[in-house]
């Protein structure tokens, strides 16, 4: 039993690193689309069959398309005889539906999640989901891959004195990632209050004591889409005596003008991952590390030989 | 327990017609996109909670938008508490790739419809699905709406004289749709032989003796696209003596040219119905009355009443 990586036009160069750090035998997945629109993909047989197949693709832009062709290479893969199908999505698509907020809403990412599984998907791996306990709708083994010491890492490099240094989320709800980063490099860490009014949707800042006064800070947060929430956070904190602020995500999705609206804000620099295609002006660090290193343990969990040994 | 129809942009106007036909409630789904391209839908509890409800939402074009939104109906449904939920699609995505043409090939259509399942679709009504057998794929009730008397009417207004009709098939794989539209109306039917080069994509026929010397012929197919195989099959029906050809399919699709392509063959109508937007050109007829008694006798299996005796 080996391993195949299978690559595909969305696997955001990850297939390439992957296979490179597991030293696995790494192949592109045929990807066409019908002239009335729908997806083809085809996977070969011969590098399938019997071996544990790690299909890397990721879910954004267009995520309704890259989720189809998750599901369709899944079901490809298992069809073909995989013994076990490993589906990295380094970002989940709709992974911030992940409960009602109002009556009558679905509850997307269950959706999603189930489907995978379904299609044939035996294990998802995926990087810095939402909210890391959604993943329990996958009704298989999901595993979320959070950076933390690599995050750490480009912290230290952005701020000269560790001293001055203080990791915060933008809310509460991720201030499990603030925890992480800040504690993988022993500096402190803190978050702010966010309130978003569900009619509205305006955000508001509850006057919560950060003492951040003469320090740098680096916002960590999960993803960056209109960038509304970190210019809000920053200007907030620059208020409240901070020196250089730095903003730190997962996916930087960033939409048209969010860059922007960051840096009018007083933000130093955005540094984001290549979970996405991050736009011109972001920094860029590789996950794929992180990620190999989860799939090695997978992988010597199911016994599969891997890598010169094989 | 009642009825609820919900109908969506996609609904294609079938929504209205099945609830005035059923008598039953209806209304609409509140849709929108997110700016970073993620489908959001709502509906609303009161008329769900505890209800059959019945989405109506046809699927093209986009088809993997489509097949998206469709999957948050049925969870937005179930999670609202209907008491079924029974999609309509109209149009079913991806039904085409029902099996693998060749290794390494997914069956596209069994993700979609074990997605759609697990989602919280209880019943999945489409009408004419490219091959009825796929439908074991949705682990639910499935129901094939094939409207043949509905499209013996059609054939019956087109042609003057029965007595010099036929109904032809394009294939043989098409063949039980002739049978059931000429018996309806007791006339005679028969296919061409359809061969596909798997590799070049080419098609070509059989010199299969089929009596159409000095008659009408109404050619029957679940769906036309590029307008190729009907083109392809009126000049070799026209060279055999066919007198008027017509064309007649439950999914008129047709892409850019298709129309064009078929009436330069010679094809003197084209008629679609209402389960995708057709082109201007093509005759519409509506498959409202054959979907609504399916549901009829579907909420009469249910024991839910509705219409005037609710």
């Amino acid at each position: 039993m080996g391993v195949t990586v299978i690559g595909t036009p969305y696997s955001n160069g990850l297939d390439l690193k992957l296979a490179e750090l597991l030293n696995a035998e790494r192949v592109e997945a045929f990807f066409k689309r019908f002239p009335d629109g729908e997806a083809y993909v085809r996977l070969d047989e011969g590098v399938v069959r019997g071996r544990v197949v790690v299909v890397v693709h990721t879910m954004y832009p267009d995520q309704d398309r890259r989720f189809v062709e998750a599901l369709l290479l899944a079901e490809a893969a298992k069809g073909a005889g995989a013994s076990r199908v490993v589906v990295v999505a380094p970002y989940l698509a709709y992974a911030r539906q992940d409960k009602r907020f109002l009556p009558g809403e679905p509850i997307s990412v269950k959706a999603v999640l189930a489907s995978l599984a379904m299609a044939g998907a035996d294990v998802l791996v995926t990087v810095d989901v939402h909210k890391p306990e959604e993943l329990a709708w996958f009704h298989g083994v999901a595993i979320n891959v959070y950076p933390a010491r690599l995050y750490g890492e480009v912290v230290k490099k952005l701020c000269k004195s560790l001293s001055d240094l203080i990791v915060m989320a933008p809310d509460k709800g991720a201030l499990w990632r603030a925890k992480a980063v800040a504690s993988s490099i022993g500096v402190s860490y803190d978050y702010l209050e966010k309130v978003r009014d569900r009619v509205t949707g305006e955000v508001s800042y509850k006057p919560k004591t950060v003492d951040v006064e003469g320090k740098d800070v680096v916002l960590v947060d999960d993803m960056i889409t209109t960038g509304g929430t970190i210019a809000r956070a920053a200007r907030i904190l620059y208020e409240q005596g901070a020196k250089n602020i730095y903003a730190l995500c997962s996916h930087a999705i960033l939409l048209d003008g969010a860059l922007q609206r960051i840096k009018e804000a007083g933000v130093r620099e955005v540094i984001g991952t290549d979970t996405v295609k991050a736009p011109p002006g972001v920094k860029v660090v590789s996950v794929a590390q992180p990620i190999a290193d989860v799939l090695r343990r997978l992988l010597e969990l199911l016994g599969v030989g891997y890598g010169a040994s094989t």
